[in-house]
């Protein structure tokens, strides 16, 4: 009931994209890794989208997550930044869901209040509180953004599972 | 110099997506296949996103094309829509670049005015164009648009050559 699960999460976007691998045993929480995708700004579309799908394909690979996690899309002040946005985020959940894992999208609201305890938490507060849940952590923004998806996503599971069993 | 290539044009969508594969040997244009692929709507968005992938990669695996093509987003009038587009057009482009081809992207436009003559031209004018240019061939709609895409291709990919040839 409780195996522990390792859980990927990612914080999509063209230019940076976070990653975060935490391990959830039961309502335990540790990081295993974090980081930043920054695919070449001077490329083409199709080559930027192919390192990010190729890197989360890496992590995949190398750390075996049992499930993923990406932000959902927030609502993009333009069509022009949805647009780009809408690119990173199909990269980047394309490469789990070809590996046969599921992949849970979340709002970015609740992404804060599972980690900051409210919605409108800033980046520094998320990063700041992400330190506190997963001590040992120094990740920052992006990195710190896709670890909070993960242990979003290792709260509501959680709460999924006891949902069903009840 | 003028030796045939075999061109993939893409319309990209989440709910249908047109491609049409074309041979085009000099100024000779012909066309190989066509068709839509649509994915499942009820799925979830990584599973939509995987089948769009997927059935681009099975078409650069059977057809072999030498180039591909696929259009350039639209501005969508809303930021939801030009989200989902993002999407589907990333998980279509990123088959194509990860077998090595090169994807060319036009704008509406200019596949328009390459086919019908006008940039403003409707789905039907167009439809009927590719006819005209691909004797034999009764794509619609979508599929119509891909093989739009893929003609424009040859065109501009021709007066490139010519270009850097002088």
């Amino acid at each position: 009931m409780s195996a522990a699960v390792t859980i990927l999460g990612i914080d999509p976007g063209l230019r940076r994209m976070g990653w975060g691998i935490i391990r959830a045993d039961g309502t335990r929480l540790s990081a295993v890794a974090h980081g930043v995708v920054t695919p070449p700004t001077e490329a083409a579309l199709s080559v930027r989208l192919d390192h990010i799908f190729q890197a989360v394909t890496d992590l995949v690979a190398e750390y075996r997550p049992d499930e993923s996690a990406i932000e959902e899309a927030f609502m993009a002040a333009n069509a022009a930044s949805a647009l780009k946005l809408g690119h990173a985020r199909a990269a980047a959940l394309l490469a789990p869901a070809r590996a046969g894992l599921p992949v849970s999208e979340y709002a970015a609201r609740l992404v804060k209040k599972s980690v900051v305890g409210t919605g409108g938490a800033g980046k520094d507060q998320v990063a700041a509180m992400v330190g506190v849940l997963l001590p040992g952590t120094k990740a920052k923004a992006d990195a710190a953004d896709a670890l909070a998806v993960a242990i979003c996503h290792a709260h509501h599971r959680k709460a999924a599972s006891i949902g069903s069993a009840a």
